[in-house]
């Protein structure tokens, strides 16, 4: 297919690269931040605009990846008639674009997206919605060219999505960085670590998370709670992340007692 | 070597099959918990007693692997005058085991186990310490036959290892529950994650947490936070931690900014 993609960040770059090698077209990338753009277009041969008046009627996609506080205000720039157009929020409602063109839709990828990490996108699941069967066939097709998995979500299942991911991914990765600076700032490195956080993780690929909980919290062992909360006496926000934590988990416990 | 192990939980269990695999002879298991350590014992034919009076002099290293709570009170109940004793803790200090033998260490595994998932014990990082080198010599020699990752520490690294190791396997396992239970409860399964998972722990086996966060709360994407919040305001718990890991996302993002 032919694609406009609108923005120039980590999903502007990660989609123009993942679908002009799955054989697409990518036609024009629109942005205000002219030399972010160039910066994806040079690597790829695109031609880049910062005037919303230039783009391109040609596209049979729009994808519109600028960040959720600004995805109204650029909407409301275009004017695609008939064109299908998505945007890539977690966030933002379907309608949010139902000025821009009476095809639009979204195109949510279900990851964490970063300028300098690549990723494999065939893992990567996509959640689509749209304004009408066509728009969402459209979308499909390309979505299939660059994955297996394909989830149709409302808006509501999509922000629930989107709570969900803050938690499991970003929040996830602050508590790397606290343990990573409770480590260094005893002269020990990250790296012994990592066992520990990939174990973590295989753990729940074939369990739930609640059922293998372990550490001082699910014991109730509040000695060694106390002792921790005691060595974070001087590090006022991580002993209040680590009290309200341990309290959820033990709730948790509680309420799934037997 | 000849190995007695004291304690019947998830640690004397994964010590005991791997121990034993990697050829040492576990000679008994002494633990209250009788049947716990007949179930353990029946697996690779070891005695178990669950009086402390009956524990066997014989052999070259006593693995205390009882809960942090219980260390100070059942080795109170042992005395085994010269005989290498060490206990699994990450926070109790090495003192604890100071009337029980002169020669007393450390073995700390950083790891999590749990009694129903096998782990790869030479990926995991063991901490020792120890009141004397003839001791620390011992655990080392002991620590060697299950991995190449032996780190010494003393009580107060130890701690901070063990602080650090909530937040990295713990908290963040709770992390994924959450996600899990907001997922399902808008019938979608916690499947769909595992991909987003899997690549937050890749991004930082080459990258610093804190260098790799996205989402809403670095970008301070206010408007996207309020939505979340909004959509967590009949779930108190979650909106709270929502609210203070944002919050220290935000803080961590302007003391390194530059």
């Amino acid at each position: 297919m032919r694609i406009v993609i609108i923005g120039s960040g980590n999903v502007a770059y990660q989609l123009a690269w993942h679908l002009h090698n799955s054989g697409h077209q990518i036609i024009q990338i629109v942005s205000r931040h002219l030399e972010a753009a160039k910066w994806i277009g040079n690597l790829i041969d695109i031609p880049c605009t910062d005037r919303y008046s230039e783009i391109s009627m040609l596209a049979d996609v729009y994808l519109l990846t600028v960040k959720d506080d600004a995805i109204e205000e650029v909407a409301s720039k275009l004017n695609l008639i008939d064109r299908v157009i998505a945007h890539t929020s977690g966030t933002v409602g379907l309608d949010a674009l139902q000025n821009t063109s009476t095809n639009h839709g979204i195109f949510y990828p279900l990851q964490t997206l970063s300028r300098n990490v690549s990723v494999d996108f065939s893992m990567i699941p996509i959640c689509l919605d749209a304004s009408n069967s066509d728009t969402l066939n459209v979308l499909k097709k390309l979505a299939g060219t660059l994955t297996s998995k394909i989830i149709e979500v409302n808006d509501q299942k999509r922000l629930a999505i989107h709570v969900a991911a803050v938690f499991a991914n970003n929040f996830t990765n602050h508590l790397f960085s606290i343990a990573q600076m409770l480590l260094e700032r005893n002269g020990l490195s990250f790296e012994i670590f990592k066992p520990l956080i990939n174990e973590t993780v295989r753990k729940i690929q074939n369990h739930d998370p609640l059922k293998v909980q372990t550490g001082p919290a699910v014991r109730h062992d509040e000695h060694t709670i106390q002792k921790h909360l005691e060595y974070l006496k001087n590090d006022l926000r991580f002993a209040e992340i680590y009290r309200i934590l341990t309290e959820d988990v033990q709730q948790w416990k509680s309420e799934n007692a037997e």
